[in-house]
Parts: structure tokens; sequence; C-alpha cells
């Protein structure tokens, strides 16, 4: 007992912040590495065990973590800019301009559609109000790189024409999507959808972006200068954090979203020489926060909104079946709707958009201040997430075993 | 204006956590990189440049950091726990019993004489209190290992037998001065000095270590069975935070201090197969915390406890002169009491044992809560710090200018 006493008596209220944290970041990563090498072992993304471990040992679950610890929220925040920093420092432009108009089309029609078949139907089957119904909506836009990216290394698939448009159109509405969020939540923060508003949150959020690759091609070679005449440890790391804090910063602070910054400051790093140091250099730091946000996200997701018997939660159930439905179909669609020269696998390239992921996460982990947003969407978004990143894998694996994939050919 | 009202109101108490973080980042980076490549150049060591910066942008400066944000203050108790697990990684326990009886003899004059000297002159000359004056003597007692190995390595003076002798003194002394800070701390802690919490604490404190070294070799093989099993991002350096985060919490807990815990986990892994690979993944991470640490001890640094016009204050600039002569004068001595067989420069090992450095900027960031501790005396600690690390490197340059050292047979 006197070794369990103090260790039960971290987990309350007056215990120092110190033993607080430390005791959830074990948690967080005990619960990670539990759930993911898990999800791997049963042929599925490591990120979905680290999902429904979060909600095993969350408020829904074990309740050993959730929400109220305050430096726990802001190192899942610092977690998702950190994730957000690396997916932009491994996109590339010129590659994603290569691809060209097959993945635009289908990045525009995945995006598209569930946002239209998502936002109308929450208005019109269930009633929800237009501001939270369009939120919701647009939660379920982006396909998630990491784990698109994921699946198609693992069956081989990236070097197919298949694969390479899955993957420009997850890169493309990766970045629609946080644009939208970004014009959401500005919107949302008001309250009413004001023209002058949604004007002004849709130019802070493209500006960045166009600012970012515009003006990166100026600053990255100063950047590059100033780091190589640094004699210091961490000269690499630290310095690149600097930027991509402060990008958050000033797109955080100028009414968008900290994500946006620090994704607009990977893709101006990965324009230069030092990118692949910086993303070695970043991996084990990315690898210490990231996972504090999937399993937070997990573990302050309350399941208890969905249950049909409770007369005042009964339609979460099926509310999170309709956004599942229009979160499959939407995305399904995306691939059907191309008329290539050169037949391409459609069924394949519809299913390979299927699975979200980080910014459908970041849309609940944003979505918690937004006023009038009933907590059964926030769920159901989550729930959204885990189903679409566990039917993508067989799914895509029957499509291309049935209809093939065209290799390319490597210059 | 329109930019810049956003950047101020981040600092106001009403901003959110993450902004307040994300500003109080980018500017304990800046300063620790400015203040680190300064110094530098200066032909001094990085972390005197991180404090100095630190205590610009402090509460004595610039008001830019300060005390008050519970984040970034358990961010730099990560910082320094995660610099003991990574000086524990770098250890070596057999080269350490290997250089042997010099450096113990060294190591043991070199705390004892600091300590002693330190204690009874604040009780004596300047009337302190027994445990304030214990307190602050034992923050005297741990050369750096940091800094002493690097002003070595910029002397190309590493392998001789003085350089043998500091660095193994330094291993050692940090070890007693850790040990001697969980039991000061757990003595201060209830307010007086009672046999029995002596005896506890010093158990505890001395029992992590033992306990780590005799349960290390049987945990250790099991650590790496499990990791080699692993398949998912960050297998390494998540497990091993594991570890260190555990046995941080668990001295924590059982009234020793994180830091020992952490320093014991980084012994233990030190042993393995995994070690090199394990230090590699956690520089980026440490680089990251661990100014963090630095520069939050300099930014809460409050210069005006010395002011000697202020007749509240008058006292704090003589105990400070105090205990830097106490300091520099006691481990000098720890040189010359040597009289090994084969003659060495005993005046070099003096020198060379000067610099303080983590430790004792560990004892100033526990002091805080300590009852009955005279900011002053915190204040005098810093200033013992940044003065001996600057001290340090030209005496050593002069004293191997003028006696030599004895390069090693390389086997």
């Amino acid at each position: 007992m006197s070794l369990f006493f103090p260790l039960l008596a971290a987990t309350s209220p007056t215990a120092s912040p110190l033993l607080t944290t430390l005791v959830a970041l074990v948690v967080v990563y005990l619960a990670s590495k539990l759930g993911g090498e898990l999800a791997v072992r049963l042929q599925l993304p490591a990120v979905l065990g680290e999902l429904i471990f979060g909600v095993l040992v969350g408020v829904s679950g074990l309740r050993l973590l959730g929400s109220g610890n305050e430096v726990i929220s802001v190192l899942a925040e610092l977690g998702v800019i950190l994730l957000l920093f690396e997916i932009g420092l491994e996109s590339d432009l010129k590659e994603l301009l290569r691809v060209g108009p097959l993945a635009s089309l289908v990045a525009t029609v995945g995006v598209a559609m569930p946002f239209l078949l998502g936002t109308a139907g929450l208005i019109w089957l269930f009633g929800v109000p237009v501001l939270p119904a369009v939120f919701a909506g647009a939660a379920l836009t982006a396909t998630s790189i990491g784990i698109t990216a994921r699946i198609l290394g693992d069956l081989g698939k990236v070097n197919t024409t298949e694969g390479q448009v899955i993957i420009g159109a997850a890169i493309l509405d990766d970045i629609l999507g946080i644009i939208i969020l970004a014009v959401v939540l500005g919107v949302t923060r008001d309250g009413a959808v004001s023209p002058l508003g949604l004007a002004y949150t849709t130019f802070v959020a493209t500006g960045f972006l166009v600012a970012a690759i515009f003006l990166g091609r100026l600053f990255a070679p100063f950047f590059v200068k100033v780091v190589n005449r640094l004699r210091t440890r961490g000269d690499l790391i630290v310095s690149a954090l600097v930027f991509a804090f402060t990008l958050a910063y000033l797109a955080q602070a100028l009414g968008s979203e900290a994500i946006l910054g620090s994704f607009a400051a990977g893709l101006v790093l990965a324009e230069t020489e030092k990118r692949d140091d910086l993303e070695r250099r970043l991996k084990p730091v990315a690898d210490v926060f990231v996972p504090v946000f999937f399993v937070n996200v997990g573990a302050t997701t309350d399941l208890s909104v969905l249950n049909p018997f409770n007369p005042q939660t009964q339609q979460g159930l099926p509310i999170t079946l309709f956004l599942l439905v229009a979160a499959i179909v939407g995305k399904v669609a995306s691939g059907y709707v191309l008329r290539p020269a050169k037949p391409v696998n459609r069924m394949a390239i519809g299913f390979g958009m299927i699975p979200r992921g980080e910014v459908g996460l970041i849309f609940v982990g944003q979505g918690v201040g937004v006023p009038g947003l009933n907590p059964a969407l926030l769920t159901a978004i989550v729930i959204v997430v885990i189903v679409t990143t566990f039917l993508a894998p067989p799914l895509l694996r029957y499509a291309i075993a049935r209809g093939g994939a065209t290799r390319l050919e490597t210059g």
C-alpha cells in the first residue's frame, strides 16, 4: 500500500503539476504503444490503436486521463502543431504539381461531396443548426495523408498512378481542410456568418499558404545561412521550432489556426537543403509530442453521448451512422468522377481516399469551444475517423486485387 | 498596429494557454540560441550564455518571461529530468571504477570542502539559520560534468590522467550532489531535522541508485527485448521515456527527487546495446526541453535581492561573494590533497573542478519552495554558477600551460 498510495495521490487535484504530468505522460505513452502495436499486428494503422486505447483510458473508459489537465492539453496542441509541421516538411509542392489534374479533381470532389452531403443531411434530416452542421460537414473533408500513405506503402502500391493520385489528392485536401477549418472556426467564433468575416478568415487562411510559398523562397536561404553558422547543440531543431512556433503563433493570433502556420513552416523548410537532416531530427521530437494529441483526443471522447436508450442522447447514434455513410460515399464518388485518357482503377482511388485522420481529429480538438456544437457531433467525428481508418485497408486491398494498379515507369 | 496588438495580447493573463506557451517558447529558444552562440564565440561554455540571456529576458530584465506560467514551469522540470537522463546515459559505471581512487578522493574532498565552508560561513558570519545554510552549502558541491567535459574537450585534454580524474570526480560528485539534494529537501520539507527523516531520505536517495545498478542488469535485457519487438514509430524513444518518467515519478512520490529517478534510468539503459541509438534519438528531444530549464532559471533570478543600497537586501552581495570564494577555494583544495605515486598537475585538477552547473541550478529550481530560504541565497547560487563557469576555462588553460598534463597511453 505504501507504494500505491503516492501513485494514486498523483491523480488527485492537489498533487503537484509535475507529478500529475509525469503520470499522465506515462499513461499516454503506454496507451499509444499498446494500442499502436496491437493495431499493427492486426494489419491496421497504428493511429487507430492509439485512438481506441485513448478511449479506453479516458473519460469513457478507465478515467486515467481526461479533460482538465492544462499541461497535457497544451502538450497535445504542441503535438498537433508538430504533426502538421512534419507533414508540411514531407510534402513536395513540385511533386504535387506534377501529379496534376487528376489529383486536383479527386481532391475537389472528395472535399465538396462529403462536406455538402454531411452538412445538408444534418440540417434537413436531423434539424441541426447551420453553424454546427457546417462544422461537422467540414470535418469530413480531409483524407489522412499519413494513414493513406502508410496503407499504400504496406501494399507496395505507392509508385502506381493510383497511388500517386491518392497521395496527391490527400495532400491537397489536407490543405483545403485546414483552410476550411480556419474559415469555419473564424466564422463560428463570431457566432454568425458575416460576409466580411468570411472574407477576412478566408483571406488570412489562404494568405498564409500563398505567402509561405512566395516568401518562403526568399526566406529559406537566410534560414540555411543562419543555421550553418550556429555552433551550439540543437542548432537546426531549435531554429526550425522557432520558425514553426512563430508562424503558428502568427496564424492563430491573426484569427486563423496555429496548425496552418506550422504546416506553412514545414512547406517552406521542405524546399531547403536542410530538409532531410531536419526530418531526421524532428522525428524523435514528434514521437514524443504527437501521441499526446491522438491519445488525448480518444481520452476526451465521451461515448455516453451516443447512448440510444437515453432520450437526451438518442439522436447521437443515427447522426454518427449518417456522417459515416456521407464520409464514405462522398470520397468513393471522388474516384468515379475521373474520366482519364488512360484507364485507371477508379474504385481503388475512391477507396484509397476513405481514411480520415489528423485533420478530422484537429476539428474535434478545436471544436470543443465552438458555441452550440452538440458533443454528440464531436464524438461522431472521432467514430468516423476510427471506422474509416478501419475499413480502408481491406477495401483498398480488394479493389487492387480486382482491378490492378498501373505501375509508373521510374525515372 | 494590427500586427502587434495580437502579439502583445498573448502575454496578457487572459490569453489562451497555447498562445502564451508559444510566445514563451519562442522567447526561450531565441534567448538560448543568442546567448549560447555569443558565449561560444567568446570561448565560453554555451550554458553560460543561456543563463545570462535568461536573466536578460526575465524578471530582472525585459520581463518577457517570469514566474507564473505553469506550462513553462512543467516543461522546465521535464527539461531537467531529461538532462539528468541524458547525463546518466552518457555515464559509464565501469569507466568510473577504473579511474578509481584518485577521482574518489578528489570528489569526496571537492564535495566536503565547499559544503562545510559554505554552510559554516553562512551560519557564523551571516547568521543564516541552519536549514537554509545547509541547503546553500549543498548547492555548491557538484562540479558540472557537461561544462567540465566541454572545456577539456576544447583544450584537447580529455585523454590525460588529469582529464580523466576531473571527469570521473565530476560524475561522482554529481551523484553525491543529487543524493545530498534529495536528503536536504526531504529534511527541509518537514521544517526540522529528525534523525528518522534524515535516515529515510538518505535511504530512499541512495536506495534508488543502488537498486538501479543491481536491478538494472536484470531489467535491461527485458527492455531491449520489448523494444526489439516494437514495430511502430518512436519504439525506442517512447519506451525509454516511459522508463525514465516512471522512475522519476517513483523517486519523487517516494519522497526523493524526480531527477534522481531519471538519472538512475539513464545509468541502467547505458548498460544496454541500445545506448548509442538512444543517445542519438534523445539528443533532439533534450535540445527542445533542456533550454527551457536553463533559460527559465535565469529568467526567474531576481537580481534586485542583491541591491547593496537597500537596507533589506544589503546582505545579498556579501553573501554572494562569500559563497563564490567558498565554492572556488573548496574545489581547488580538492586537487592539492592528492599525493599520487606518479606526479600529476594538481593545480589543473583543482581548477578543472571549479565549474558548477546543472546540479547547482537544480538546487535553485527546487529551492523556491523551501521554507525560510532567503531569495538572496538562490540568486547567489545562480551567480556562483555563472562566475565559476566563466573563470574555469582561462584558469585551466593557464594551469596546463604551466604544469602540463600526462597523456594516457591509448589501448
